[in-house]
This record gives C-alpha cells, sequence and structure tokens, in this order.
C-alpha cells in the first residue's frame, strides 16, 4: 500500500494579527511546518500551534523564513550561506523549544516562502540549511522542492529528505514548477488537480503543462488551510487518495 | 575548598554593531550568559558567542530578555506571565539550537535587564519563567537575584538555582540591592568591592550600605566585559579570589 | 447647530496580515487616526490610507503608538519623556510624508492604546507627546481622552485639543473611563449607547455607570470599524445624531 | 570659483549601540545625510543628529535604507518600486519631522547602502525613489552615484540632482565604480586619492584603473567618519581642496 504525506503551512498569526485556519487544517494533515517568528508567528502562536498539534498528532516541522515580517518571507533577499545557516539554526532551535516544553519532538525542517525557492536552485544557500539541520539533529527530514538542490543538498549529508509536490501548480515539460508568470502556472480546475495528485503518488507521473507525461517525485504534498475553499480541496483530496488506497501519514 | 561562579552577559552585538569584548573576559569567568535576538544579539552572534565559549570551556547559559532591541531590554514591558513563559521559552531553544551545533550543552538561564529586576520582586512573572526552564529542561541552573522572587520560583519548581551576587552594587540592611536611585548605589572603590565579595563568597556576610554587617547568598558573581577596566576588575576579582583559596567553576 | 467629530482608527494592516473594514468605516466619519508604522501599519498601508481617506474628504491624524508590533501598542512600556517626543515625532513626520504625497494635509495627532491611556494619568508624558505635536506643526489637533492630561498639556502648549467621549464605556461617578476590570465597563446596550452618545453632544452630560448624571466633554467620539457590527453601530449613532440636528464634521 | 560638497552619512547609532564620530566628521564637511531608523538609527538618534547638524549649519539629508537593520540595509532585498516608493517616502517625512521641530529644512535625499546600488543601475526602482522624493517636496536634491540611473531618474522629473564621486574607489574606463570584487577596487594610497579628487573636481576628470584619463561628475564627494583614520582622510582633503581655491558648499 502506497503511503502520502499532506503537509500543511500554519502558525502564521502575529500578535493580534490572524492568519489561516489552523485548527480546522489541522485534522485534515499528516504534517505541519510551523512559522518561526521571522517572517510570520510569534512565541505565543508558536506555543499554541505545537500543542494544538501535539494533541492532533501529527508531525510538527520547522517552517524558517527570511528576517522579514513585513514581506511575509516572499521578498529576496542576499542572505551569505553563513547568515542562511545561522538564521535557520536559529528557527529550528527556537520552535523545538516549544515542542520540547509540549512532549512532542520535532520530526522536520522546511524552509518558507522565497528562502524555499531560492533554495530549491542554488545549493550554497542549500548546502547550508542542510547543514543546519544537520548541525541541529541529524534525524530531522528535510522537505524541499522535487528535484531541487535543497534535497540533493539534503541526501549528501546523510540527512532523510521528502520531495514536496504542489498540487495546484502546474509542472513544465522538465518537471520544474511553471513560473508564476506563466500562464496556467497555477492549475484552477480542482477536480483535475486531485486526479492529478493521486496519479503522482500512486504511478510518480504527471501531465505537464504541455500535456506530456512526466515523471515526478512525491512524498508530501503540499496543501494550504487559508481559505474555505483550500479545506475544501484539503478534504478532496484526501478523500481522492484514501479511495485509491493511500495511506496518509508522515514521511 | 569554598568555590564561585564568575558569569558575565556577552554576545550583545548585533549586524555591524559592536558591543562587549567577549573574546577577551571569556578566558576571565566560569560562565557565560549569551544574549538570545531580542534586546541583543543576533543568529550569527549567538553562533560565534557559542563556539567561542565552547572553546574555552565556560558553561554557557540563555540570557533572555524582553522584545525591545532599541531599549536594550532595559526599559520595563508588561508582558503577561504567559507571554513571558512564550518569550523566555523561545528564546533557551535558540540558544540551545546554537548550542547543539557546537557540541556544547546549555547549562543555565538568567534573565536580562529588565526583566531580570522584574522578575526578582514579581512572582507570578517569576513562575513563569521557571516554568518555561522547567519544561525545556529541568537540567537547567536558573540564575536569579540573591533573595528574589525569581530564586524562590525555580526552588519550588524543583530547579537548581544560583543566587547572584553583585560585586559592584550596595547592599540595604534588608539585604536587597540599593537602588540605583541612592547615592552609593554602586561601589566606586574597587579595592573595597573585591574584597566585599571574596568575604561574601568566603563568610557569607558583607558590610551594607550603612555599615552593618548582613548575611547574602553568593553562587554567581557577575562581571563586566564592556571595557578595559571592567576587565582589570574581573582580573582583580580572580586573583583576589583565589588568593583566598576560592575555587572558580560554574555552578 | 452643534457639530461632533466621529473618529475611527485605522490603516492598522501590516504587510500580508489584513485588519479592519477600513474602506466601508471611512464614509461613516468625519475624521480618521492611521498607524503609522511602529504598533501597527506600514509604508504601503500608510499610502493607500491616506490616499483612501484624501478621497472620502474626511481629516486625516497620526495615531502614534508604542514600538511593539507583536503587542499591537496595548502593553505597557516605559519610555522615558524624551523618547516618547521623539517617536510621536517620528510617526508624525512618517505620516506627513504620505499626506504631502497625496495632497492633503495632517489634522490632528491622536496617540494609540496604552501610549494614550497612559498620556491620560501622567502629566510628564502627555507634556512630552504635546511638544512633539507642538514643534513639528503647532496648528495640529490634539485629540486624548476627555478631562485627562494630555488635553491640558496641550492645552497649555497653545495647541488645538480635542476631547474624546467613547460611546461604548461606561464612566464613572468621577467622569473617568470605568477601568476594564469592573462589571460593566463596557456598554452592551447599543440602542442606550446611541442614545447616551446623543445626549453627551447635546448637553454635556450622560448617565455614570451608578445612574447619576454627571458632565462630560465631548469634540470628538471613537468610532470602531473592525467588523459589521461596529460598523452598524457607526450608521446607528451617526442615523441618530443627524436626527437630532447635529452636525458630523472635523475638529 | 569651483565648489565642492563634501558629504557624509551619519547618525547610524542605534539604542545603546554607537556607531561614527558623528560630532568629529560634522565640522568637516558641508552636507550630512541621516539614517532614518530602518538599515540604522533611531527617533532618539535622528532627534541627536538633527540638531547637531542644525547647529553646525550643515545641510541635512534623508538616507534612507532597506527595512533591515541587522544586515544594516547593504543586503540586497527585492523590493518591489512601490514598495521602494513608501518605504523611502516613510523615512524622508519622519526625518523632515525632526527638521521641523529643529528650525532645519530638509535639503537632500541620498539612499544608502544596496538601495543605492541598485537604484544606480535599474530604472524601476530608480523612478520609484526619485517620485517619491518629489511627491514630498519637489524642491529637494537627490544624491545619487554619477552617471548611474538614480541621477538621470531624478532629472527626468525636474528634480536638482548631485553626482557623488568616492574619493576611496576606483574607476573601471568606462566610468563606473569598479566592483568590489576586482583587486585595487579601493585606492589605499591616500595621497593619491586626495589629488585625484582635486583633480575631478578642478578638471572633470580621473585616471581609470587602468591608468586612462576618463571623464566624472562630481557635485559632492562622500566620505567618512567611521574611525580616527577616516577623519585624517577627510581633513587632508578638504586641506587640500582649499588650497585649490575650491569652495566647500552644499549642493
Amino acid at each position: 500500500m502506497r503511503a502520502i504525506d499532506l503537509n500543511c503551512d500554519l502558525g502564521e498569526s502575529f500578535g493580534r494579527y490572524t492568519m489561516g485556519l489552523d485548527d480546522q487544517v489541522i485534522p485534515l494533515v499528516s504534517s505541519v511546518n510551523v512559522a518561526c517568528g521571522m517572517h510570520a508567528g510569534d512565541p505565543m502562536v508558536m506555543r499554541r500551534t505545537v500543542r494544538m498539534a501535539t494533541q492532533a498528532g501529527v508531525a510538527i516541522g520547522a517552517h524558517p523564513g527570511y528576517p522579514d515580517l513585513q514581506g511575509f518571507g516572499r521578498r529576496d533577499m542576499n542572505l551569505s550561506p553563513d547568515e542562511a545557516y545561522s538564521f535557520v539554526l536559529y528557527q529550528i532551535g527556537a520552535l523545538a523549544g516549544f515542542c520540547a516544553a509540549e512532549g512532542a519532538r520535532l520530526h522536520h525542517v522546511k524552509p518558507h516562502g522565497q528562502l524555499y525557492n531560492r533554495a530549491a536552485a542554488d545549493r550554497a544557500l542549500a548546502d547550508a540549511i542542510a547543514a543546519a539541520v544537520r548541525d541541529f539533529d541529524p534525524q530531522l527530514v528535510l522537505v524541499g522542492l522535487a528535484g531541487g538542490q535543497l534535497v540533493e543538498a539534503g541526501e549528501s549529508l546523510g540527512l532523510r529528505c521528502a520531495s514536496e509536490f504542489f498540487a495546484d501548480r502546474n509542472y513544465t515539460d522538465e518537471g520544474v514548477l511553471a513560473p508564476r508568470s506563466m500562464p496556467n502556472a497555477t492549475l484552477t480546475d480542482e477536480a483535475f488537480a486531485v486526479k492529478r495528485a493521486v496519479r503522482a503518488v500512486r504511478e510518480g507521473t504527471i501531465e505537464s503543462i504541455t500535456g506530456k507525461t512526466i515523471r515526478v517525485s512525491a512524498d508530501t504534498i503540499c496543501t494550504h488551510g487559508d481559505n474555505v475553499r483550500a479545506l475544501e480541496f484539503v478534504r478532496e483530496l484526501r478523500c481522492a487518495l484514501e479511495e485509491a488506497n493511500v495511506e496518509i501519514k508522515p514521511v
């Protein structure tokens, strides 16, 4: 029986600012990536989120990002590899503190936003992130874009890595994410997206943006809990995976 | 043979801003309190500081403070106990991450600045800080003002606590720090300060601001590495303690 | 014909975090207080908000707060008067920059949250804030709690001041806001609140929390645009004031 | 008689962190660029700096930078033109507030660090910065790299612009700054640097990094006040310019 992880970013509220339907998406996924106070989240939000995740029994990951709350970690910032190492290690440690206090175990690390994107393409940055994960705890799973540099960097350091598949994004014939600047970069037909994801998990192949069959790796699927419609999509995806005899569980 | 710990706050640089003669004071003390990025310090500084301390073999402590870099954690902020718990836990975790990466062990926690002062007097705040320390790792030593609420709170949770003595500050007849608003709150006669500290360690008594003999607890003495003169004072204090057959080592 | 100002705090969104139904409340009020990037707001939000307010023709005020985004400026912080002066001046200047760019005129200053509360009771802080306003532009209107120190400080510096009345809060027999810790600190009967506000504007008197008739000053009434119900209350208040022949316009 | 401006960045201290020998460099220059709280500086530092500059009679400019205190505004950040417009306008306004309070006039704007570098090469960013300056006050002088996009953008909006010359940096045959990655990017022979600067001002030409004579624009020369040696260089430069009958005054 095949298995797949469904992951979701959460804990992105900050002070009086709320974001995400965290309590509603947690029961639908098998792992969560918790913001660590740099691009989103704050210590109270982290504590609450880790507690919720612990009670729900989902795998908890750190979701480190650029130190740019105003830009939500989505603006490119030119951190040197040494800076990236230190910022990532800081955030992993901070989240692990809340895990320790709640009796939970930190399970994985998945970079956020532009740090994630850049780490998929920039090997020096990827190496720095992977080294921070390994130096903190070599048992952690490192999550990166399928086929990207981060997964390669992690594997070369002996880390268990998980390739992430995006259910709602189109892929080029080369198997990389279609840039957001392309028309049809994002899938709008949800039924098709669900079907494509199930095929990706069961067969390791999908239809590319040009209609060609290409191979993809998918250890974990990125889902969203921002709004009611996003939740509905996770429900449908989960349901379709279960009907296809795919077990949903952490990597 | 009696023993005492000499501690020093460091890792207070931030970005391009440098503060403290960290490399010069480390060889003179037995434990260091490392800023954790909220009132001072940043991830690169933390990494460098933990590495230096590890190589020197001194005990490493977290030095959590209020989230107020501009005020250096010295301005009063009204954090609720729950907020204080979470902010302290966050900072301990972050620093412990760097310890893990450097193969060091986090040894103690000493709050910084106004968080330290307020925790000495406010039991609810003290309880929150002590709970954060215990929930992270009950083996950690909690450092607080001798006779203050933080030490009491820590002991009531079963933590090992260390009472801090200030070599350069006067004490009232009641054995509490003379408020900075009092004349003579700070000792200016360094030779007297050294002699008084040695007596505090050996006999557990000092002369109060009025000249009365009072009892003090002293597990660790606060020293400073801000400038050349401060370093000189630590050297003299260390020398006098060794001559008095007091061993200098972590709590 | 009597006149009253209805004011509302807005521009409190930050980065990807949204707060407040700004576009819906602006048409209902005569003046707005725009967050200046310290407790809420950011440069893009400020620009957008000033533009919206300019187009709607409402009076624009700066809404400076403590430098504490995570606490939304509602946590007490112990700024010295000199610090408060500088932080307030900074924020007024920043907002005035956006007014200049949009061809609008900065009309007033109303401190936010705990800075507002503390300035009502602490004369040294009130003096510092009033001095910052005067030093920036002595034509600005300073808005403070009716009967509080900020209004007195402003008047003693020759500033035009506006006394703020809270439509949804109870007042003690002494005419000060009933502390939130008291039962019934907040009015829940909206019809009564509307009637009381109209009476406050027309007669300068209200029923205190104990039922006694007391005098109140009301140059401007604080309203909220946080949610649909708050908007409905502003609509009803506005309607009742107009029916009572009270003109709604800036101070 | 020829004239030149000597400018210096200052007001870069932050909270308890001090940077720069501001009081010593001010008497040596004719204009200063004051940090505005994003990459350096804070409201108290800005107030103090504007006061010092006002008393010394030097021209005061805003020195807006990226919102990255930890990186001192020297790390590349990918702000959109709209974001850059708003962040620059915010910082100009904030500094102008302190000028108003001190009875001074804001004279110019010079972007800091990586914002400066990028604005020299990226026309969309340059246009956004120039628009922010013009929208705040079209009388302001915009300072940019000689021959760069920012000066062109400012001129196309009708702003008075000043071309900045770097006394301590080598230039390529094309008249652009030799990248720091090149050997000899920085001049180490101070006597040569002084002579070259005087020639640049008097004749509009310098020797390039290859020894070729090239044309340069120089309305203002960038100087530094970070340390004693930098101050000495400014003194020598100033002296040589005066001996060459060049008047030192703001643009």
